[in-house]
């Protein structure tokens, strides 16, 4: 078992093959599920939804430590983020979303706590919008819910629509294809500060390995009773020189928008582009969801952030794992034709983004298969 | 301060009021948020969020005690009916929806429930789908969050269309029509067994009420720890007569999907119908946010469904607050010109659900305001 999994969360998601048969979808082999729009038959629908996971017990942290609600505004990126991102893999522009707030009234200010949310929604509709990406509000829910909730859930559920003819269905991803990988840390020119590159995923992990017990002493809604207790030497604001940040603002870094790159990457690369993976739950595995008989090698992922490295030492967990829960610095793919490498390594550095060939594909047998090559060791998943 | 807001709830809902001037909604008056669709500009687009609200934690308490994960099936078609329900009342068909399964993966199998919920979705599409409401399922999130749930949330994402022609706006709702009320309890020809009438809000304070305490002891998770104790009398499987079912199955019993009645409703009575709500959070007082400057009055309401009754009484809960935190009997309310009463009452009769005339609407200042008269009392809301 994981260490992830000793924690009750399995990034490989059994169970769900039973919703899976219930499903209309175009493209199995694409990152989202597109159906095709009842009103237009060449037009598909994208209808997409995600949520923060548990990163705001660590912006709960935050608000309990500083008393300051603005803790919390991060998470609107990052539940947006979980959807815009995953939408633009296979081509589609987003139409409209809404938020699903679900928390502990008893313990967070509910006027606070839904002003640092609306205030994070909107600065990320405005950034979106002068960077051309435009897209609705339709409101959403609150929902009182202290008896279900320890602290808080925020979700995202977006809509978007693609032509039919340009879907990037995954299925043109051939032996030969290169995968250029976009860094998940960094500073975009559309941002304001420098990204840890944590996104939303392995908080779990991240915040039991890394925070101190004394907050689960302090505030025990922060973890399951039982187990995901905290082991880490660190407090909240405790300055690492290896993050040039503190450890709460190095895992409260908001997940990346990298709608503005893959629409330019596709304007540039255009059919080149194969695929596209946001790197999410399953982390560096992500890619495996696309196409299909597709062997990806990845030989040369960049050195993780420092946050990643940390996580890793600081919690003794193995390399292979750690690939599997964390984007590891790499948080958005394009799995192109080697002549449109170039394309999206240029578009990805005019926002200021690193990009670089990470590693190939080739060709695999019936199922996808996966190698993650480092220093650390090679690590085959399938 | 009610008996909800001192278990955490408040149906008002301060806080939002940040959000709302963030929504491009092109009818404030109507029951739902309607946006243009930006690739036809006659069409509106309905994107709507809900969850089953703590109904949940009742499933968790029949699982936990039977080790049977069918009781968490009737919470998909809660989630599915939240969201199918209220998009209706704008006139809006729907497309296609997403559900978000958030669990404590610690305490709850996680095969057995999704299992369960994927049995209760598809139940609910092809029953549906046999009244001649069609629509896709696209999939959602299964996400595994031990320290942030403590049992489990469901929600449905459900997205619509309606010609901008067609909306139910609310606007035309004028002194002189009459309300409606479809009951919440009951049997419809399309469902099995007899409904309690419940739905799924009130939940939280229902539980409270009638749950033993001794659930609180077997299953910290089922309630905050510091607040919504359980103070009821009951055990999940306690048969009363007033209920002819078990405690449990009545809490359980799953909400209405109103869907094929209200289609029917608007075949016959066109327009008509000036409104439609669907009587969730804030129960009976839901009318208020229809139309502008209308004073709404209910003056012959059924008498309430046994298990409303039976948590006012064992709760001692105020009547006002009743009417307020639950929708006492009337789940559905068509707002109409007089000369359509009769098509409604019809539409909804030949589906064996109970509709009568439960009031009036008269003129108000500048904002709605509801009178609920009634053998307890008269309450007056704004």
């Amino acid at each position: 078992m994981s260490r992830y999994e000793a924690l009750g969360v399995n990034v490989r998601k059994p169970g769900i093959e039973r919703f899976k048969g219930a499903i209309e979808n175009l493209y199995p082999g694409a990152f989202c599920v597109v159906q095709r729009d009842p009103a237009d038959p060449e037009v598909g629908l994208v209808t997409h939804t995600d949520s923060a996971g548990t990163k705001p017990i660590q912006a709960y942290i935050g608000y309990r430590e500083t008393g300051d609600a603005s803790w919390f505004r991060g998470l609107a990126q990052d539940a947006l983020a979980m959807n815009l991102n995953d939408i633009m893999c296979v081509g589609a522009d987003p139409v409209t979303f809404v938020d699903y707030v679900a928390f502990n009234t008893l313990q967070i200010d509910r006027v606070a706590l839904l002003g640092a949310l609306a205030d994070g929604f909107l600065g990320c509709l405005d950034t979106m919008k002068e960077e051309g990406i435009s897209f609705m509000f339709a409101g959403g829910e609150t929902a009182d819910l202290p008896d279900l909730l320890r602290t808080l859930d925020i979700c995202v559920t977006m809509v978007g629509r693609v032509r039919l003819a340009d879907v990037i269905t995954g299925e043109r991803i051939e032996p030969g294809d290169l995968i250029v990988g976009l860094r998940s840390g960094g500073g975009a020119r559309y941002e304001r500060g420098i990204n840890s590159g944590i996104m939303s995923n392995g908080h779990t992990l991240a915040r039991a390995t890394l925070m101190s017990p004394l907050y689960v002493e302090r505030y025990p809604e922060v973890s399951h009773p039982s187990r995901g207790r905290y082991t880490g030497r660190f407090m909240f604001d405790d300055y690492l020189d290896e993050l040039a940040s503190t450890v709460g603002e190095a895992l409260l870094s908001p997940t990346r928008l990298y709608a503005p790159v893959a629409r330019e990457a596709l304007r540039r690369a255009g059919p080149g582009v194969h695929g596209m993976a946001h790197n999410t739950g399953g982390g560096q595995t992500k890619c495996l969801r696309l196409g299909s008989g597709v062997a990806y090698v990845k030989d040369n992922l960049p050195e993780p952030d420092p946050v990643f490295r940390l996580v890793q030492r600081e919690g003794g967990v193995e390399w292979r794992e750690m690939y599997q829960d964390f984007n590891m610095g790499v948080g958005f793919e394009f799995i192109v034709h080697p002549d449109s490498v170039e394309d999206v390594v240029s578009a990805a550095e005019s926002f200021g983004v690193g990009a670089a060939v990470i590693g190939r594909c080739e060709r695999s047998g019936d199922s996808n298969s996966l190698i993650v090559s480092t220093p650390m060791g090679d690590f085959l998943y399938t």
